[in-house]
């Protein structure tokens, strides 16, 4: 994803309007909004025209809460490559006078921080992760592979930017493919070309790009260059608000990466490669709005009618 | 919430069913389960029949993601009453060095908390709790005060057990009233018998109970006692696969505990009262599934008209 300059006044302007309009709805933290009933009717339309897409496939629908164990993510090696990001949460086991001073400490916002201990839970980096156990405990895959749609989950981030188009904690509408590399490559390319003219029929003009995540670290860049050189990532960038135009979806090749790591298997014992794509629901909201304006009534009749079909 | 003997051969016996069915999908860690197909299907028809109920109301609809800043939970008392059950969150803001060391000892499964800092985020512990500094912001309130749909929200509870009716994320369908004492208390009052109609209606036969919060410690007694003599909080149990019927909805009159901490003022400028209530959207759909079978197609006609309506 392209760095954003936070905070200049064409920003402001339209973060300002969203809040006045009441459809994003301020918490007093950065990244962390409430959304109002116009923000939320889009975005569950958008999710059911990517359900609609993905509809001829029939995937095995799968969903997960935004946390996932703790143990997993140690599995994969996120912590290697995006320390930055990750959210591991803790809680309270002391005693009752342990849990006075905490408290005592808490309402005049002192650190109260050394009363708490981690948890075996983490928060969802990403919606797919709890998939990859999940279809490795069932054993070695069918032959053609699987699909799971996961749907529209929230995951986290922890980049606090006052920016609306980078939040902490956000949904992430994926689907998941696992089996071998020619038929789990040739899916993420297909959906990436059908990815595109689903955003072309919502009047959003996207540029496929080659992208990298953002690794941590100068070993990170190693990994970027080379995740690129392999065309393993692609991103869809739309106009926004800044002077870049901003990833609103991805579609990423990991290889072995998680068969690996899950020991996830074909058929013939080989070890089982995956793909993704997600769509990140806010910020599709955000360009939409962007682009067609805050007056829902007033956008390209083509673009209500893929959003809203029926109405 | 009565407490619950886990792991009776009833109780193990409905898991494994849940899992083998693909209802639930285990995660490795304690009350924390995927979702297949079904489950889901059955808790959004449940979701829907709520929002029928609550149409005539004309509620504004609000969502907020399952993170809040800490500082609002700071601010009113969670910590105090429920220290066991909070969640935070914490993240790493360390150097390369720190970041490798700490991805090794992860790559262990050894302990890496030292690299953990808290940061200004913790889990949700209801859906309400973003509602009432989003409502204070605002102003003084109309004079009819308001009515807040937050939907079905993913909601944080630290106890970790192995049985599926006590889960550590789940989903919680809430709304929010916050007005004068008299108006407030006649709604919360209206929903719990309206909550009754309801559950009949899906074939469930729930008792209404007074209830108190699961409070912490010596001083919780004295103040679940005093919450159970004022009859704020009313429960509606049901029975699901223990020995004892389980809650899956309450209904709280919260007095002025949420308007003193957030300054939330009537029109005539007194602090203003506030009532929630909650279904347990998880707990619901295991009690269905408990009362009615696994085979939805065999679900008693009425039940099933009332959930899906359309169909």
């Amino acid at each position: 994803m392209s760095a954003t300059s936070t905070g200049s006044p064409e920003q402001l302007q339209f973060l300002t309007e969203l809040l006045e309009r009441g459809l994003l709805v301020a918490s007093g933290t950065d990244g962390l909004f409430g959304r109002g009933a116009l923000f939320e009717d889009i975005r569950l339309a958008f999710n059911r025209v990517v359900s609609r897409a993905a509809a001829p496939e029939s995937a095995e629908a799968l969903h997960f809460p935004p946390l996932v164990p703790r143990r997993q993510i140690e599995r994969t090696g996120y912590l290697g490559s995006f320390p930055h990001l990750a959210g591991t949460v803790f809680a309270f086991s002391g005693t009752e006078s342990q849990a006075l001073e905490q408290q005592a400490r808490a309402a005049r916002h002192e650190d109260w921080s050394e009363f708490q201990a981690m948890t075996d839970l983490m928060l969802a980096p990403a919606a797919c992760y709890p998939v990859y156990p999940a279809v490795a405990a069932r054993g070695p895959l069918p032959a053609d592979g699987v699909l799971i749609d996961v749907g529209s989950g929230y995951v986290f981030r922890h980049e606090p930017s006052p920016d609306p188009t980078r939040l902490q904690s956000f949904h992430l509408r994926e689907l998941v493919r696992i089996g071998d590399p020619a038929a789990v490559r040739a899916w993420r390319d297909a959906w990436r070309d059908r990815g595109v003219e689903l955003l072309r029929s919502l009047g959003l003009e996207p540029s496929p790009t080659t992208a990298n995540d953002p690794f941590f670290g100068r070993a990170g860049r190693m990994l970027a260059e080379s995740q690129r050189e392999h065309a393993l990532k692609f991103e869809l960038h739309v106009p926004m608000v800044g002077p870049e135009p901003l990833a609103v979806a991805s579609f990423n090749y990991h290889q072995d990466h998680f068969g690996s790591a899950f020991d996830l298997r074909l058929a013939d014992g080989g070890v089982a490669h995956s793909a993704c794509l997600g769509f990140g629901e806010e910020r599709v909201v955000l360009a939409l709005l962007r682009t067609h304006g805050f007056d829902v009534a007033l956008w390209p009749a083509p673009v209500r009618r893929v959003l809203w079909p029926v109405s």
